[in-house]
């Protein structure tokens, strides 16, 4: 119990979400994302209030009513507090700004020709600036409730919130961690400048901030650089450590019966070899490309049509933002094309299945031959992670050099480059012909990698950093 | 007489257009663009063989016939060679890889989410590969004719005839003159490895590649380490000098009475204050941020409405490729709804001219108070160093940060940044309020500044380079 921490947990979306039964009853379910599931530990170990958005009318409700103590999974105890924004100053933020602006901004996803958002500075005021002012109102409230505790915010909805914390409380202990890819200065000046300045000066004000790789910790000192013209001696301590996740977790989940039996619900009748992608319908995995690939290797090698198919489990995602319904479409439509033109009565090359269910992922990932990941750009990815500990046909993994885990696992992998649909085609071809004792010593390294790196690893990293940007500002 | 060179002159449009007149009878017509009317010095002062594309059908038969000698304006005569490509060649080279691919990718246009042009390789192979060994094979016809000669190639049309021609004349003179901005390697990435490589090494084939400016030239050296690996020593001479206009030829065009005539029918009811912009409907231009640019204006600063009228001379460009008739229909869209928020019966706020004459552009250049140019970016833009020359009401520039111009004019410009409307707003703003005294002073040191590196300086300083780099082979 020594180094028992106070710690206030800050992201948009909360470990629970709460609805109501068929009586009426509120109940809380275990919230969905890999952020959550990777901040559990927190929870277990340490005296944790967490702020978060609430986002249905039950929440709403609850949050008016002021901080909570919820239980978690195993039984663990914290605070949980929720702030209630008004729904159109919610969807600016979050529709408007978080996701369509700042994520396609951060993953090279951005049109350049026409910006997909024109008039920004309503949005930006009312709504991302009024959220990450609320998020530091409840801030404020729990340091005033306890000074001592130290302020962990999470990812791209709280750019600014930090900046709002320090000017009302000039000694809290602040950090955060940015989960998504940080761009260089050219790739931000696409936005307003004021806003490019804020979001850097709104990090700036914390005592620590930190990335999963190398590449976006030195991309956002080069980026501070430029739009405070500060040294990166006066700012935050900024490290670089990649998220993971917990391997007995997935190794009990990949013995499960419900598992084993969703394996033939996924492959009704499975080809020689099954090339695998599981992710969210978004345009930075970059899926429409992986089709155009496979179509590429299947024109070139016809031996291989009737022999091989590629599944991608895609969960429909954001579909409430406009860029994101014409992708998926696209995505359907390209795979429908290479379908049309090499598919038989016998065989279909490409399997789209949309269904979310966490489950059917953990079955495929057991089963693949090749697991191709070839992400436009991704903060990280955890499915390079998670799917090599459960594979049990010594499967490969084909890994994008714009994924941060490729810097971890880049021994061990075909490397593709996103943009490039013939590289892809090639890393295809030679991920299926890579000899079996490549294949299992790759596997039981990418293994080895994230068992001695897991999540545990990550969350005491994270704690050690807290205290060394508590000892700076003592 | 006694520093008359050998000339052979390499651009994909020639400087001559070949038609027949009502009589049947062939006429030659002096070509449109600024690169050849930069390049027409040449013809008087030495002894030029031009190599272009045979356009039409008139001119694939003149070139079936061999070189023909043809005359200048100002009576000096040159030798011209026609290369007659097969259509469905020459279209794949144009419409397919010159202009949407290597034009997009190089002003920052490319759409990373979807490739515009999916399937790029049977277009880069029997159109730009093709097309570029036929002017390959012209150029060692001429070189074998006089093997002394110096080869000047032009342009994003023809980065892969240099090797082609290297390997075949070892000993041959040949230099580059890049007229658009060059790109970093992440911007190349998205094009395949294999054809960014051959684009780099055809170009580094050269004994000399030039640009308009230090940083394309710096962009140049920094990608070609990346995709050839070579350190910039052992490549060609690699310099940057910006290309300019004739002073004397604007100045006498502005006093045409053609011109005069012609400033009445451009604004027949001229508010207070002019902003003009004179381009092509290209989405390198930014014409959509400029207008909405303006609509900010008049959205915060009411008292300029109904004084205050932006004139864009926008000539169509490009139509037969879908990016770019898209792009004009959002340009007009745009203009129509500003006219319909901020206009009234006495007072349009946005002119859309889509005439395609030269002699209104210069009316329009004599009589502007505000001439915006917001490129994305822009090799330089002529527009930024032509109009100043004859501007009569001492007109303020407002200048794109990412123009070549940028770097020749910025202390005597309002700098904008072409993503950022708000910026634009008040940029506009802040020329409009500019005092008199430094509105002239301004204006003319623009105008010493083009007279001191007139287009005879920079035609001079490419013989100059040329020499540099015939003494490095020696």
């Amino acid at each position: 119990m020594a180094d028992r921490r106070r710690l206030i947990v800050v992201s948009n979306r909360g470990p629970v979400t709460y609805g109501t039964d068929e009586h009426g009853e509120l109940v809380a379910r275990r919230g969905a994302g890999g952020l959550v599931t990777a901040l559990a530990p927190l929870v277990t170990r340490h005296d944790v209030t967490w702020i978060a958005s609430a986002m249905s009318q039950e929440e709403r409700e609850l949050a008016a009513s002021g901080p909570v103590e919820e239980q978690a999974g195993d039984g663990s105890r914290y605070r949980l507090r929720l702030v209630a924004h008004a729904p159109e100053a919610y969807r600016l933020y979050y529709d408007t700004i978080a996701n369509p602006v700042l994520w396609f901004v951060q993953h090279g996803l951005w049109d350049w020709m026409v910006d997909p958002r024109a008039d920004l500075t309503v949005a930006w005021r009312d709504g991302y600036v009024a959220v990450n002012r609320a998020f530091a109102d409840a801030v404020v409230q729990e340091l005033d409730r306890d000074p001592g505790a130290a302020v962990l915010f999470q990812d791209y909805h709280l750019y600014i919130a930090p900046r709002l914390v320090r000017d009302r409380r000039p000694e809290a202990v602040l950090s955060h961690f940015v989960h998504i890819p940080w761009v260089g200065p050219a790739a931000w000046d696409v936005l307003p400048s004021e806003i490019v300045r804020t979001i850097h000066d709104g990090l700036f004000a914390n005592d620590a901030v930190a990335f999963h790789t190398e590449r976006w910790r030195s991309a956002f000192v080069e980026s501070c650089g430029a739009f405070l013209g500060t040294a990166a001696a006066e700012g935050p301590l900024v490290t670089a450590c990649p998220i993971s996740v917990d391997p007995e977790e997935f190794e009990q989940l990949a013995r499960r019966d419900d598992v084993r039996r969703r394996t033939d619900d996924l492959f009704p009748a499975r080809p020689e070899r099954v090339i695998l992608r599981v992710d969210r319908t978004d345009p930075a995995k970059n899926a429409i490309r992986g089709f155009r690939a496979f179509g590429r290797l299947l024109e070139r090698r016809a031996d291989l049509r009737g022999k091989v198919g590629m599944f991608a489990l895609l969960h429909p995602s954001r579909l409430s933002i406009p860029e994101y319904e014409a992708y998926a479409a696209e995505v359907e439509r390209t795979a429908a094309e290479i379908n049309e033109r090499y598919g038989t009565l016998e065989w279909t090359p490409v399997t789209l299945d949309l269904r979310d269910d966490f489950l059917l992922s953990v079955a495929a990932y057991r089963d693949y031959d090749v697991l191709l990941v070839n992400s436009i750009k991704d903060g990280l990815n955890l499915v390079a992670k998670e799917a090599p500990l459960v594979n049990a046909r010594d499967g490969v993994l084909v890994l994008s050099r714009e994924a941060g885990a490729f810097d971890e696992l880049e021994a061990w992998v075909v490397p593709v480059d996103p943009f490039d649909v013939e590289n892809q085609a090639d890393a295809l071809e030679h991920a299926l012909e890579l000899p079996l004792e490549l294949r299992r010593s790759w596997l039981a390294s990418i293994r080895a990698q994230v068992h001695a790196h897991d999540l545990d690893a990550w969350v005491a990293a994270q704690l050690a950093v807290l205290d060394r940007a508590s000892t700076m500002r003592a």
